[in-house]
């Protein structure tokens, strides 16, 4: 069986910088380090942070003891921000830096008057705190349900992890409902990149398994993708979840990641199919 | 045989004004009134201009008797409106409002530093004109030919005429290439109304009529889009060119003319129609 590993697959540049500044603080400050909500969306590095003493909370008011908060990749609104500077105590902020350029664009398009368009999981944290950039004249679309009624001038803005697919399908959507359209392309690279790539590995192979986070938005959009295209995909968080009977009578393999997953949790992976072809 | 005409077909707004305010300059000036360029793309039309003493020239100093100019629908660069002004004669500007906007559009989109980008036939007037407005950073394209690398902010701009789905698909392009873009949708509904009506009615017919001036781009985008969906399609100027046997078996005909072909054309070519249908 061959077992073929997206190159792209595993932390992104700004999952990383958040990860070293948790670990880096965890060695500084001994207790009291806290991440506003999970830093990323994988449950095993998670689990790892919280060892070392770096615990998620739900808001700044769930902990009495913070000594240092880390705001998370996906970042916060600039009303949490604030309040969270008003409290005294040390804030590290890892908000990925394209997520960082987005709130920016966001607040641009509110101050240029523009009804501004966030193409996103509403849910997510990421559009959560864009929301609060993007000021009162905002809507928030998925790219799968109508767009509704929009002003003349819309502004449009995307979370970092929506394929580029999706963005165009929305902007031509908006071409026909407003005159004026300002984009700004926030999906980040490492998003289009993997994507691209997960889409090649997939037609190549007979299996894919994708690693990361069950709550990973875009470990998420790498399987919806390959099971459009890949006859069995397979999405799990650990090793331990592969059954030797998926991979009967399979000759190629794809593994892929997503940014929130460490390469570690793929090399596990790697490791437990080479045993699997192995015995067979 | 039955004959369906497009109800959009013919004069549109902007032509319809301009067309007016030449007419009506003429019986007050009974001579030395000028058009910079035919005022609008239909010979037949200019032919009864000429005839009430409104004569197209190719520039300001093609003539030296000139009391009246009038500046067509396409419009003019600044530079030219300038020179012309400072000449001392009557100068009439009959550009289309819709055009005039996009000209607007085009001037703030350079003013904001982006490069701007038109899409249009490069050598239409209107798209010549644009350029005046659009700075120096700027690219024309047509959209059928790959799109050349780009600046990371590029405002686009769009020749009233030209259909909406080219618009989208060049938007989609462009998208791939810069982190910023700011369409201004200056197709005017006119436009877009008269190709979609002229889809429907060359899905429901053997045979379509496209009736306009040879050197009229929106008349010949209509003939275009009619080929890619109707068996059998002529583009004529006049009821003069219709030929009988084009006709032979057919039992739907649809007509249909451009922005700036008038009704008169049209009721002659139906005219012509019902009796070769009558003499069947």
């Amino acid at each position: 069986m061959q077992i073929i590993v997206a190159k792209k697959a595993g932390f992104c540049f700004g999952v990383k910088r958040a990860i070293d500044m948790a670990f880096d603080l965890a060695k500084d400050t001994k207790e009291g380090v806290y991440t506003l909500g999970p830093l990323i969306h994988n449950p095993q590095v998670i689990e790892k942070l919280r060892v070392q003493g770096v615990t998620p909370i739900e808001n700044i008011n769930s902990a009495n003891n913070i000594k240092a908060l880390i705001i998370r990749t996906h970042g916060v609104a600039p009303n949490i921000y604030e309040e969270t500077m008003k409290k005294g105590f040390k804030v590290i902020d890892a908000t990925c830096p394209f997520v960082k350029k987005a709130q920016r664009y966001a607040q641009t398009l509110k101050e240029e008057g523009y009804q501004v368009l966030i193409l996103g999981d509403k849910k997510h944290p990421e559009v959560q705190a864009l929301l609060g950039f993007a000021g009162d004249n905002v809507i928030i679309v998925n790219g799968d349900e109508p767009i509704p009624p929009l002003s003349n001038r819309v502004g449009i803005i995307v979370q970092t992890t929506q394929p580029i697919e999706t963005m165009k399908k929305v902007v031509c959507d908006v071409i026909d409902l407003a005159k004026e359209v300002k984009v700004y392309n926030t999906i980040c690279d490492s998003t289009t990149l993997r994507l691209k790539e997960t889409k090649e590995l997939a037609e190549a192979v007979d299996l894919m398994v994708v690693v990361g986070g069950k709550n990973s938005s875009n470990t998420t959009q790498l399987t919806n993708l390959s099971k459009k295209i890949c006859p069995k995909v397979y999405h799990i968080e650990t090793a331990d979840e592969l059954k030797d009977e998926w991979f009967k009578d399979k000759k190629k393999v794809g593994i892929t990641g997503g940014a929130s997953t460490p390469q570690w949790l793929i090399d596990d992976v790697v490791e437990k199919l080479k045993e699997i072809s192995f015995e067979r």
